[in-house]
Parts: structure tokens; C-alpha cells; sequence
């Protein structure tokens, strides 16, 4: 079994680094919040004896040699970066339990004929620059990297202008590393391992994802002295598609999301009606033929909307994967080691995307998940506890275990 | 008769200071603008040989002496400040103007019985820091001295420390000085005038308004992996405020208004549930009845809307004035003016705020108006013509000079 203690304490010392203001994190991508992390990261893969390889995109690939040099290595990887309100163990826990696995091979004198490599993914939660997962599908050939590059954040500041600044551009072309296996473990997000009163999520699936970012396009007018019948009124239209989303996720239930969390008026005053509204839905459901339907669903209904108050309305797509299926074997590998450490467990399909789910189009790959205090994540008040850390910890060691080879 | 070229000359040389992205103005309340605006009008009045007071608020009064040592001010006032994308005209006309009255009176060698003070009121819009007309609110003993100061702009930067930046603090008590009559030319900023082709709006009464400032308290959350029935959904409760309120508005039709301009999403982030949506609702009619039903349906409704979603529900009134009756003396002086010069006019109710309004609680106050195309303002494009401003000038120079006394 690995260090639970030992995981636990790297934990809370990462997330000192970037603090939030209500217990949690703010270490989003590429700030000097996040470049802090990366060099304590690397100080700890430096004293684990790893060696570093950083790509163009900024992704940190932390190898432990194996002993047959013709083995292509395990990988175990998730992300360091954090929401602006984020917690301490959404993808924290994913890379420092890789770490941990090392750790404990160092300390146990282990050598495994496969490589393993810890991966810190750079731009997973995609707050700052959409999309989500942004490195990782750049490596998965999804992006290539002149679009990444240029993604910007709300002040206009681009991701590759910001990967320079704070000094992580990589030598290694992106994508061009093969993988033997790929696991990410990582803490649930939902409420259902809580519930069911499960220590161990097997990950057989994963949600597919449109982010739609939609322009509304009104007409800036004085809210006293233009008349109800002459507005062109693009908050409106926003307000009823935003009820829209919600009315089609219902109808699809159980098994489909869709909401909205990021918003911009403008110009943004309290008397002037907004010129412009932009805002992104995001639909999720593990059904390719839901969220098909979905996406079809809300922009017929939005342009509808938006034509009967004569506002102008476009959608890009700023984020999507489709649903994924995890590799059979590995998954099968994680639900035995779960038995073989007498650890309950189940089934579990997951609802936030994950590096892993890029991983998944270049190589066999899977995750574990750990349950999190009433489901709660993408909030200051994350909290899980260090026996659930450790369990699901024990679990990657042993199947990454199984995978690498002794 | 004023002259006109001089007045529109003076109108586009301000017009360069601040300038917006689409023709317009963005010289937002002590903005480095702001005081570049204040210095050319301080030129401009200094060469018309006026004497500048300035009070607590930054309110700059720029006074042409009158033969009679004791006879009371005449003010023509209005404000140089504008929206973050402003039109030209909104405020400028009716400071430019009073200056425009004073040339005229110069190069006519006519001396009044009553000084004549024209008024640069500071903070008018309200965009920056609400409510709008702060100075003049101030004047009238609205608002204390600590509250103007206290307010924040969304920076979380005050008035007060922003004034004193910006070097505009001036000596005087706030509302220190009487006055014998005080009148403001603006644009309309509605579609009456122009629709019912008069060139002058003669101005009996302003409508009443509430801002009120919303706050929701939702539960910041994952977007993907969050079941919907575990949603506390501030944004969801948001847009059902907002389809609320347009039906609130629209049983009182016609003569009433109301709608959203401002809006905040925390932590804004596409996959974040938000935790907290910050909006104001503006609500105006002339009926104090309307005004009054409408402000309690909108609390109570938005109040039942928010306990079914589980969501916080905190209104703050950030701004509110009652309907306001211009002084019927002065009125008829106006209309006697458009009359004498052969102008088309109308009686009109203003759909906008102005410091006339605050003005009228402590002296005989009121208005006139001059048409704008398609009742447009609040918007870059907000566009006038120079016989329209020189039609509303004129009818200032008389209705003031008959006021003032030869
Ligand atoms: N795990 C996680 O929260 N990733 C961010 C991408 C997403 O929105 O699912
Ligand atoms: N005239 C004008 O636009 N004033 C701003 C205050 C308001 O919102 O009415």
C-alpha cells in the first residue's frame, strides 16, 4: 500500500500555492500561482530521481526508467492547475498520487520493465482559455498547436503569449510521445460514490461535452427612455435561453446536464441595455444520441428566440468531446485490484471531462475515482478525506503496478 | 439668436476627448477623461470671463456675474460625463449649451439682473458608480457627503478616492448655494419628438425609477458532474427574474419600462455553476402608483422565484427617485420661448434621469428637449443634428435670458 500520510501532506502543501479565499485554490493555468506549483511539483519528481521532459505545450512528463528500454512507458497523469475557486484535490490528487506510486516503488526497491511517467496535463479545466482539456487533446492530435496557442483568456491574453511569460514552452513536439497505458485517478465531483457508500469507482465511461458560446447581439439602448415595444433586447433572449437549456436537460433526465457559468454583459451598465451578451451553455450526457439531440435542441430553440425579439444571435463551439469508453483491460485491471485490496467499489461513468478522455484516442486508458464530500467540486469547500485519498492511491499502485510489470 | 456653428464646433471638439470604439464617448465619471473634459471647459468658460466654484463633489460652476448684487443665480446645468460607450450629445449638449448662452450674451454686451452659473455636474450617468446623478442628489440633500464618497465603481475603487485622483475636489459645501431658477436642455434619448416631428420638447415631469440591485447565492458547483436535482442554480433563477420583470413591465403598458443592463456572474466560469449573480433591475414610470406596484410585484415575485430553486435572494436599492413635476412658471417660460421663435413643440414627460431632477427639489426647476434619430442614446451611434441643438439652445437663451432679467 502506498504512503497515505505521505500523499496527504504533499497535498496540503501544494495547496498552499495559488490559496483562494475561502479554504481552497486559485491556481489557474499559466499564472505565477500555477508556475509556482509546477517548480514544487518538479523539486519532488527531482528528489523521486525522475526525469523531466516538458513539450510545447507546457505539459510536465516525469519519468522513472523501467528496465527494458524497448517498453513503452505507463503513464499516470491528471493537472495541477485549479478553477479561480477551486479545491485541493481536483486533479491535484491525481498527480500527486502518481507521484506517490513512485514513492513507494522507490522506498519498496521495485523496478518495473515498463517506464512510468507522472504527467501534470497543462489547461485541464480550461477556466482561463477554453476548452477544457486543452494540452492533452493537442497530444491526442484533437488541436493542433497554432490553435492553442492563440486561445485567450478574458483580458485577451493568449495562451501562448502566457506559456511564455511564465517560462514552461517545452522543447518536445507535442503528441509524439506513444503511450503503453494511461490512468488518471482522480476524485469523483459527483454525489454518487458518497451515496452508495463506495470507496472505489471503477471508470468505464465517460460524459460527452458541447460548451456553446453564444453572441447575442442586441440593440444599446437607454433602459428609461426607449420604449418596451422598440428594445432589442439581447438580456432577454439570454434569460429565455438560459430557461430553454434547462427545460431540454430536463427532458432528457435521468442521465443529461445543461447549465450555464460564465457570463458577460456589455457595455455593462446598469441603464443601458446590452448591446451584447455572451455566455456558454454546456450540455453533458454519457448518450451520444442525447447530446446530439441536445445541441440540435437549444440552438433551433435559441435562434428561434432570439429571431421573435430580433436579436442577433451565433454560436461557436468552444468545447466538445464526444462519450468515451474506457479500454476494457485496464478497467478490468482497476476492479481487481480494488478487490484484491478489499476496497468496495462500483461502476461509474464520469461527469466532468478528464485528461484520460484524450488519452483514451492514442492509447489504452482508464480512470479512478475516490467519492468527494456531498459531490461537491469546482468549489472552495472540495473536501475529501485522506482514507479516501489513499484508498484509490492504492488502487492506481496496484493496477499501474500490474500494467508496468515487475 | 445662439450660434449655432459655434456650439456644434465646441460640441466635436469635446467629443475628441475620450473618444469611444464606434464614434462615440467613453469619458466616464473621474476617468483621466473626465478631468482632460473638465480642463477644456474650464478653458472654454474662463475665456467667456466666468469665475469657477467647485464643491465637495467636484460640481463645477462657472458664474457670469449679474448687475443686481442680490439677486439669486440662474443655473443651466448638466454633465460632461458619459456611459462607457456614450454618445456625444447625452449631457454635453446641455453644459455646452449654458456655455453657448453665455457667448451669445458676450457678444450681445447684454448684462442680466441675475448671475447665470452654468454646471458641470460630476457622476451624472451612474455607470461608473451608482446611483447616476450622485453630485446633484448630493446638491439636494438626497445623499450625504460620506455615502457619495463610500460608493464603489466595479474595481471596488470609491468616489472619493477617485475625485481626489483625478484632483477635482473643490472647497465648497455641497448644496451650499440657492438658487433663483435652474434649467437643463438635454437630448430627449426617446423616439417622441422625432416621431411627432416637433423640435422642441417642452418638459412637464420626469418619471419616477428603482434600481435594485439583486444578489443571488446559488452553489458554486460542477457543471458536468452535478445531477440537476442537486443544483442550487443562481443563473437559473437570474433569467427568471429577468422574463419576470418584462412581464411586470409590460402589464403596466404603456408608460412603464423595464429591464437589466448590469450583470456579474462569480466566479464566471464555464464549467462553475455560479455562486453568486449580481444584477440591476431598472424599473421607471411616471405613475408613482406603477411605480410603486411595480417595485413590490418584482420583489415578492423574484423572492417566490428564488425560494423554489433553493437560491439567496438579497435587493439592495442602489438608485431611486419618485416622479418628478417641473415648476409649471418656468415650463410655460419654455414653451412661451419655442412659441416666440417659431419652433414646433410638445409637452413631454423625460424617460431618463437628469440632475434637473434633484435640482427641482430645492428650486424652481425644469427642462427642455431636443429631438435625437430612431430615440437612440445610451449608444455610441446616438446621433443629433445641428438644427435640432441649435432649435433647443435658442429656446434656453430666452426661456434663461427672460428668467435672469436684462
Ligand atoms: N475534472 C474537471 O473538472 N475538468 C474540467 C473540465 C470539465 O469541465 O469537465
Ligand atoms: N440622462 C441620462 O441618461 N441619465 C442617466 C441616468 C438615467 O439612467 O436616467
Amino acid at each position: 500500500r502506498i504512503n497515505g500520510d505521505r500523499l496527504w501532506d504533499s497535498l496540503m502543501e501544494m495547496a498552499e500555492i495559488g490559496p483562494g479565499i475561502a479554504g481552497g485554490n486559485n491556481r489557474q493555468t499559466l499564472t505565477d500561482a500555477d508556475a509556482e506549483g509546477r517548480k514544487l511539483f518538479q523539486a519532488w519528481c527531482d528528489d523521486a530521481g525522475l526525469t523531466m521532459g516538458v513539450d510545447q505545450m507546457g505539459t510536465m512528463f516525469m519519468t522513472r526508467a523501467g528496465t527494458d528500454p524497448d517498453a513503452l512507458p505507463v503513464y499516470i497523469g491528471s493537472h495541477l492547475d485549479t478553477q479561480p475557486t477551486g479545491g485541493k484535490y481536483d486533479g491535484v490528487l491525481g498527480v500527486l498520487s502518481g507521484l506517490e506510486v513512485v514513492r513507494t516503488l522507490n522506498d519498496l526497491g521495485i523496478r518495473t520493465r515498463h517506464p512510468i511517467v507522472v504527467t501534470n496535463w497543462t489547461n485541464e479545466e480550461g477556466a482561463r482559455f477554453a476548452p477544457a482539456m486543452l494540452a492533452s487533446g493537442v497530444f491526442a492530435g484533437i488541436h493542433d498547436l497554432d490553435y492553442a496557442y492563440a486561445r485567450k483568456d478574458p483580458d485577451g491574453k493568449t495562451f501562448g503569449d502566457e506559456l511564455k511569460r511564465i517560462g514552461w514552452v517545452g522543447e518536445e513536439e507535442v503528441g509524439a510521445r506513444r503511450m503503453h497505458a494511461y490512468f488518471e485517478y482522480h476524485i469523483e465531483q459527483g454525489p454518487i460514490l458518497e451515496a452508495e457508500k463506495k470507496q472505489i469507482g471503477v471508470v468505464t465511461h465517460c460524459q460527452g461535452l458541447w460548451w456553446l458560446e453564444f453572441t447575442l447581439t442586441g440593440k444599446e439602448a437607454h433602459t428609461g427612455s426607449t420604449p418596451m415595444n422598440m428594445r432589442v433586447n439581447a438580456g432577454l433572449a439570454m434569460s429565455r435561453i438560459l430557461e430553454m437549456v434547462q427545460d431540454v436537460a430536463m427532458a432528457e433526465q435521468p442521465g443529461a446536464v445543461g447549465g450555464v457559468g460564465q457570463m458577460f454583459f456589455s457595455p455593462n451598465s446598469r441603464n443601458v441595455l446590452p448591446g451584447k451578451v455572451v455566455f456558454t451553455v454546456d450540455i453533458r450526457t454519457p448518450s451520444q444520441e442525447k447530446l446530439d439531440r441536445m445541441r440540435a435542441k437549444i440552438e433551433k430553440q435559441a435562434a428561434e428566440i432570439c429571431d421573435k425579439l430580433g436579436v442577433g444571435c451565433s454560436v461557436e463551439a468552444v468545447g466538445h468531446f464526444d462519450p468515451i469508453t474506457f479500454d476494457p483491460v485496464l478497467v478490468g485491471r482497476v476492479r481487481e485490484a480494488a478487490e484484491k485490496l478489499g476496497y468496495s467499489h462500483m461502476n461509474i461513468i464520469s461527469g466532468a471531462g478528464h485528461d484520460a478522455c484524450w488519452a483514451a484516442k492514442v492509447a489504452p486508458a482508464t480512470m479512478i475515482m475516490c467519492p468527494c464530500v456531498d459531490g461537491l467540486s469546482h468549489n472552495e469547500a472540495e473536501e475529501i478525506s485522506k482514507e479516501w485519498a489513499s484508498a484509490g492511491a492504492d488502487v492506481l499502485f496496484h493496477a499501474v503496478l500490474e500494467t508496468a510489470e515487475i
